[in-house]
């Protein structure tokens, strides 16, 4: 069990507004509307790879973080290539403190979760499958392609 | 971020009694008492694993799992190898059916979770960790080994 990739994003809710915080993606791959988050460093949690993500990219210290499950993708490169995977872990916090601040990674603004799902023309891509993570119902979101390399298939299944 | 390993184990619990359901592994490196559960299989979601080593291991076809979050250990054999990653994800039921058989794998009864909690001298390695996160105050138990290579002294922190 190779090549796995293991990431995590973080919806801050402010607690008196109900607004969550909006990262406008600035870097190539990924450009577009997401939640702040990032790659684990080596020797890192999970949990603190989304602390110290939020800190780089926003500016913010959040704490109390609520774990909101996972979604992975899984897929092959060529029929007989060794199996890769991409994790996202989810959290949710409303204790946050700081000066927030926009960065290299991206530019950042206060939304409604109504207001925000109305933008999908917007979001990175898969950011879509992620926003249902955040509301608790879900533990798991599974991704595959089921033809090796070919990304326009694909099938999601949560649990 | 490579060499990761991914498995899943269960705790199923009586609904009636109360008394969960223990494996006494009988396979060699691992022996001594657990939960069900083993390694997630290529084109697999953690949540099938999970149902697939159960129904391998015991007989019994589990349904509606709740996630209890994951334990992860993180090492390096050497000061410059390459960091490896082993996970476990948790998950529990108490809705389960089928006639509960002893395996290769190991041999089942059931047991209270307080007397099981007196035979901790029979535990596989590492199982006492697990322990605490079925009870769902923790979403994550993350272990790590400062001295590469030295696998005496490891520190656990639960989140």
């Amino acid at each position: 069990m190779n090549k796995i990739t293991l990431t995590t994003m973080v919806m801050i809710q402010c607690p008196e507004s109900g607004q969550v915080l909006v990262q406008n993606r600035l870097r190539s791959s990924f450009k577009g509307l997401s939640f702040p988050g990032g790659h684990v460093e080596p020797g890192e949690s999970l949990h603190d790879c989304a602390v110290r993500e939020v800190a780089e990219e926003t500016g913010l210290a959040v704490r109390d973080l609520q774990f909101c499950g996972f979604k992975h993708e899984c897929w092959c490169e060529t029929p007989n290539s060794e199996e890769r995977r991409y994790f996202v872990f989810f959290y949710k916090t409303d204790d946050f403190s700081g000066t927030l601040m926009d960065t290299d990674e991206g530019q950042h603004f206060w939304s409604s979760l109504d207001e925000l799902l109305l933008r999908k023309a917007e979001f990175t891509p898969f950011f879509e499958d992620y926003i249902p993570m955040f509301d608790g119902a879900h533990s798991e979101a599974f991704c595959t392609y089921p033809k090796p390399g070919e990304y326009d298939t694909r099938e999601i299944t949560y649990f």
